[in-house]
Order: structure tokens, then sequence, then C-alpha cells
């Protein structure tokens, strides 16, 4: 028997895993989840037909999405995850000595999915440094002043939901919540596909944070698979930044990495510059 | 009407194109090729039911094949490709100061095919120092010694006509082809899907060449996406090499990249390393 998932890339590209078998499926108040045992990538979240990380390769976006901004800062104590409601991102930050790590996710059922589906994400939960708040995040954010070192958006595709984590309007409320020498990381697409968005965002963060920078690493299974993070920075410049060593095991990021992570192919860097 | 083309790029990963037109299709004497016109990533070139280009991301592989080996050496003049029949490689090989480029592709389909279909990858052929061969590359490098100061296998996968282009013998034999500051390239697949071939082929590379290392590109439409490049070189260091500036255009080659692109994530160090 033939039992596949396809995920529309675009509208013209289908990604399709063969699957094991469906381990789980609801409506939730915001979205269609499902959680699939696939062939090659091991388990899969899906959300509105959108594969949102895969056992195969959730590491590189993981660690890419939460190292980077915590060597860069050196001394982080708050930080904030809006969405990454897996708990993958969580994970990563709490290999760092932080006081508090926040979560902002507007879907309890991806935290329940995650808890059930996903032990090697949302063991992040258990943590005692960690508290998890099922909320708006854009909501959550409007009153937070000068409080948190790290905010890192770990959204959705910018449909749906996640819409309002791509607005300039949110950038804004982003850089008041953060202390002073505060640094906030953004997911923001592939350059092989979705150009527009990342020279939006790259304008717009610009225009509101002193350093603006974007690094990459490669996905497998997101559309166009070289992806970007764009990070705006208060005070701290992300290319005078050196990390020595790390303390804990990874198996994507490593201090050389980090800095070779910001070194852009001349058609980013052409997309940004635009 | 919906029209797709299906790759399988494992038993249980599918990448589906929409096609808006099929332009050629033959059975050669080696193989199956078609041409299609797909709607995101422009035409595409597919030899046995496996996508060998598209017009979309030709850049990044085209250029990491060619401009990472020939800046490191600094000053080829004799350079060889081996497969490649599309012309793309030989394109980028030419824009640098060399005097003969030899290409040896094993199927003359892919040639005509390139020249019919691929004007801006076949326009190599044109260039009065490159020279074309129709032969079958193993057999071609047998009889030079010391010759060509590069040697590239742009090759199909290690499956069909393109097995013997990855074996240790061959390697051998391109040692010997190689003048004493020689440098070779081979394209050695993805390490998230076939960590094992790239395993195998360091260390036989390594067990010939003084040095040897990988270095990576992301090409979206290739399974896996993050790309490796093998390199053994007879004297010069790669990691000793500063490229300072370059004098035509590029769309992914910078001189930084060249140096970024052999940090290796963590899991591709610890491939080779074990």
């Amino acid at each position: 028997m033939e039992f596949w998932f396809s995920e529309y890339q675009s509208k013209n590209v289908k990604m399709s895993y063969r699957i094991r078998m469906q381990l789980h499926r609801e409506k939730t108040k915001f979205q269609e989840l499902a959680v699939f045992d696939s062939e090659d990538c091991g388990r899969m979240l899906i959300l509105d037909d959108v594969v949102q990380l895969t056992m195969k390769d959730e590491f590189v976006y993981h660690e890419m999405m939460s190292h980077v901004p915590l060597f860069t800062h050196g001394n982080a104590k708050k930080v904030l995850v809006i969405g990454g409601g897996d708990g993958g991102t969580l994970r990563e930050i709490l290999k760092h000595p932080v006081e508090e790590a926040h979560l902002v996710e507007i879907d309890e059922g991806v935290i329940e999915a995650a808890k059930n589906y996903f032990p090697e994400l949302s063991v992040a939960f258990k943590d005692e440094r960690a508290k998890i708040f099922c909320e708006d995040g854009i909501a959550f954010i409007k009153d937070k002043k000068n409080f948190y070192d790290i905010i890192i958006i770990d959204s959705t595709d910018p449909i749906g939901p996640a819409v309002g984590l791509f607005a300039k309007e949110f950038y804004n409320n982003v850089y008041e919540a953060l202390t002073e020498d505060g640094i906030f990381v953004a997911q923001t697409e592939s350059p092989f596909f979705f150009s527009e968005l990342l020279k939006r965002i790259y304008k717009d963060v610009s225009s509101i944070f002193k350093y603006t920078n974007v690094y990459i690493a490669t996905i497998p299974t997101y559309p166009g698979a070289l992806w970007t993070f764009t990070m705006g920075s208060k005070k701290i410049n992300p290319l005078e930044r050196t990390v020595d060593k790390i303390d804990f095991d990874t198996k994507y990021y490593t201090p050389e990495i980090h800095k070779a992570a910001f070194v852009l192919p001349a058609f980013v860097k052409k997309i940004i510059s635009g």
C-alpha cells in the first residue's frame, strides 16, 4: 500500500514523503495539525499542510535559531520565543545558562502534540527555567518594556495566524521589549523562492535596529532549503563576536559555522542590498 | 490540465515540478534524456528520471564546482572536466584565463541537448579554448600523465554510467594525470542522505592526495540540498588560500563564500572523521 503526504512548496513544486503511519490529526482552534511517521525523515509535524519540522533535520533549524543569537549576546538571562510550540528552539536555549526562558505559542494544540509525539523536543517544557504561555505573541509583547535579552520569532510561514509576526509594527514592539543590548532573530524563509519577503523584512528591521544581519543554514525539508534568519541587534555588532568554544553537543552549530553563516551568497547579498 | 514531473529523490521522498511543456525526450546510447520547461524552475535537464540541472539554481553548482578549485590553484593553464556535458561548469572555467579547457562527456546526446535547449550553458562550447571529447572519461584519463592543473568530476549520481567515476582506481588515475601542484574536485552528493558515499570517497581521496577537503553549497533541487564537493590537492593547501577579488560576475560565489564553504556543520565533520 502506498501512503504519501504531499506538501505544496509553491503552487508548482511539491515535496512528497512516504508515510508509515498517521499518528495524529486534529483541527485545533487555529489550524489543521497532523503528525506523521515518515520513512526517510522520521516523525513530522504538519500545520495547515505545511511541514513545520521533521526529526531528520529539525536540529539545523533549532540550533541555528538559538545558538547564534545566544552566543552573539554572550550573557543572556531572559529569553523569549514567540511561536516554536514544538519546544525545539527552547530545548537549545536551555543549553545556555539563562535564568528564564519564556515561550508564547498561540496554539495549545501544538504544545499538546509536542508533548505527546515529540518528546525529544518537548523535553524543554519540563525545565524549571521554562515558562509556557498559550497566548497571542503579538498581544503578549505589547506591554513588555526593556525586559528580554533575546527574542526569537519561531513562526510558521507568513500566511494565516503568523502574518502579524512579519509586520514592522510588531518589530517595533520587539525592540521596546528588549533590554538595551538586546537581540532579536526571526526566521525569514528562503531567498530562492521568497526573496521579496526577505528584502522587505531586512529593510524594516534595518529601520529600527542599529545592526541588522542575515545569516543562513540549509534545511532540506523547507522550500528552497537555503534558509535565512534575520537578526536585529541594539548594541552588539554580531560580526565582531567570536565564539571560542561550546560546552555542549550540537549536530550543526559550531563556532566556525556561527561565523560562516553570516557569509551570504552573492544573490542573497543583492536581495538585501537592492 | 495538470502536468507534473516527479523525481524520486529516494525510494521514499519525491520532488514534483509543474511542467509547462516537454521540449525533448530521447533514449540516448547511455540513458533516457528529457528536457522540460517547468513553471518555477525554468528549463530542466533530466537523465534517467533524475534532475541534473534547472535554470533556477544551476549557477550554484556550476560556480562552486569551478571557481573554488580554480581560485585555489591560482594559475591553472589546462583544465579537464569529466562529465558536465551541459556546459555549465565549462562556462564558469572559461571566465578564468586558462589556456585549454577539455571536456569529456560519454553521452553525445547530452551535448546535443545542451546545444539545442540550454544556450546559456552550452555557449561555452564555442570558446576557442574549449575542446569537447565524446568519450568515456575513465578510459580518456588513463594515458594522461602530469598534464592537467585541475580535473573536475562533474558526474551524475553513482549509479549507471557514472559508477566508475566514484572508484578509488579512478582517483589514482586522476592523480597521475595532474601536474605536480594539481587539484581535483568531485561532486559527492548530500551528507543528509548519502553519508556513506561521502565517507568512503573522503577516505579514498585522503589515501592518495596530500590534502583532502570537503566544501559545501546549497542546491535546492538536489536531494538533501546541502551538497558536498570533495577536493584533493597534491601540493597546495586549500585552507591557506585567500581570494582577494574576482573580476567577473557571479550569482553565488564570492571570495568570502569560498572560505566559508570549507566550514562544515558538526554532523558533516563527524561523517568524514568517523
